[in-house]
């Protein structure tokens, strides 16, 4: 797979966005490269902000920053009209642009222009590769786990990125495999797979983790839900094409309802757990569910510790809040179970 | 949704494809609107016959024929070289172009130029419609069959066009919904639902079978096969956007395999029953199987009967050859159960 080449270090764009949620492609971004960003651009006072330096494009280019990342994203996935001065100001001072909006930076003719004068990039991460293949369905040498959720938005990604960064401390061989923007910006390669046509959605997941020696993991990060009625697709063909070994379950704690869908109950751990498991064995025989992943933010300290233990012991493997207690338990889990 | 206008009679092109399977997109057409095709054009005589008139294409304008359909496809789904000069004289005669390909008609200039000063047109059909929404899972009124496969190209499109007419002949309101190039060419309307991206392919399937009475029945071409390794995500968000009260299963007798996958065996009819249930019902808790459609073109005539008898024995329900029993039985069962 064709690496997409992000310049650091970044600056990060927030836009005038003020929702702390709206802006979680530039957090995650700090959360996970902190080395590399050195500063936000906020159109306003108001904009949410990440505690990083305030920074013109005129100081970033000083500071050597090459890139500016578009943290925030528009309903629609558009490119509002008061965004336009500082993307033109950026281009014309050589820095790249990198952006996952469904707007391509390269459809618009302007920026492509000024890109062109100034040799700066546009680097549009939701643009699938020309050049995917059908899946085949043969089965890859090397590990491959696969983070699934009852919902979309609830840590797929973070658990993922936490799982692989838990490997590498165990000195396990372990590769986080982006499938969408802020994943791809985080690991600088990847393909944004909600993006792609579904002919070639499985064949896309096989491209993304390739052949790899025996003891290799790749950590997967999930998208979409099985049991969603918009996205449901899309984790399908991830799962299919990605072959997974194991799998961990993600969810949140008291979370009813499929976001933003309110005719449709969250689906019980165990239901996602079979429903990965039928799909999943069309490709891999061996899947496995390894654990929970559970964003417990809506929990108190005194009930935390009591909800992951009760979960735990319903589901009978390892419960964790990547972002609380850390993934040990689960890498655990895996290193007995692939011994 | 917006109906793509193709302006009758036609010429079918066959290029100088000699294998009879990969001209099925001008036998489908031929098979179900035989009035509507008045010649073919083959680049030789070795080409596959359908046993129409050759016409040249001077000889078609003279006999009031408006489009030339292409009705083979390429490995690849290019456009060849050799068939350029014909469609270059097509487009100067005034015909339209219908084509189902994966390349584009609108993606060669040199066609475009000839359409614009011929004011003929090019008409793409796999392009999907630029304003898909994302799948609401919201339920919609009227009644709704899809038909599923064991695999693929062995019979759901014609299944689907054969309970359509049958519906009809038992004075039932009845629609059949187009999902692929050759059906979308015999109903001069549908989306070409492998083409779309995966984040919109059950919003897709939402805006193909709209509300409608209580008594009319949508009836859904399928696509794929939902244990398919390349094509299932497909039949996924095919299935969880029409919300099928009804399916029926397609297959073929002595397939043993996916074709093409030889490290797939076909997955036994109950198997695509039980998923087919997992995965409907989320949009639609009542979804169930009516009756099994199967291809025996490979059995003699002694068998078919016995086959098709011990089929309906072992799965309780009416089995069919729509191509030899008609579906009269289905249409009965269908009936019954929704009365």
């Amino acid at each position: 797979m064709r690496p997409i080449q992000i310049q650091a270090p970044y600056l990060l764009f927030l836009g005038d966005e003020e929702r702390p949620t709206y802006v979680k492609t530039a957090q995650g971004l700090l959360d996970w490269q902190a080395d590399k960003c050195l500063g936000q651009y906020r159109l306003s006072p108001q904009t949410v902000d990440l505690g990083l330096t305030d920074l013109s494009i005129a100081e970033a280019k000083a500071s050597g920053i090459r890139s500016l990342l578009i943290g925030t994203a528009q309903i629609g996935g558009g490119i509002p009209e008061n965004w336009m001065p500082v993307l033109k100001e950026a281009l014309n001072a050589g820095l790249d642009i990198v952006a996952g909006l469904h707007t391509r930076l390269s459809s618009v003719s302007e920026l492509v222009e000024l890109a062109k004068q100034s040799g700066a990039q546009l680097l549009d991460l939701r643009e699938p590769p020309k050049d995917i293949p059908i899946g085949s369905g043969k089965k890859r040498t090397g590990m491959r786990l696969l983070t699934v959720g009852t919902d979309c938005a609830l840590g797929k990604k973070y658990t993922a990125l936490s799982l692989a960064k838990t490997m590498k401390a165990h000195t396990m061989n372990a590769t986080f495999r982006a499938t969408g923007q802020t994943g791809i910006m985080i690991a600088g390669e990847g393909i944004a797979i909600d993006a792609v046509v579904t002919d070639f959605i499985s064949g896309a997941a096989e491209l993304m983790s390739p052949n790899n020696s025996s003891d290799h993991w790749d950590v997967i990060e999930g998208q979409g839900a099985i049991y969603h009625p918009g996205y449901g697709s899309v984790s399908h063909g991830l799962l299919v094409g990605s072959q997974p070994d194991a799998f961990v379950v993600c969810t949140e704690a008291k979370r009813t309802h499929i976001s933003g869908w309110p005719d449709y109950p969250l689906p019980s751990i165990n239901e996602v757990i079979e429903h990965t498991i039928t799909i999943g064995k069309l490709t891999n025989p061996n899947i496995r569910c390894v654990g929970i992943s559970a964003n417990t933010q809506s929990l108190s300290d005194d009930e935390r510790a009591g909800y992951l233990k009760e979960l735990s012991a319903t589901h009978n493997m390892p419960c964790v809040d990547p972002f609380i207690t850390g993934c040990d338990a689960i890498i655990k889990e895996i290193k007995e179970q692939f011994s």
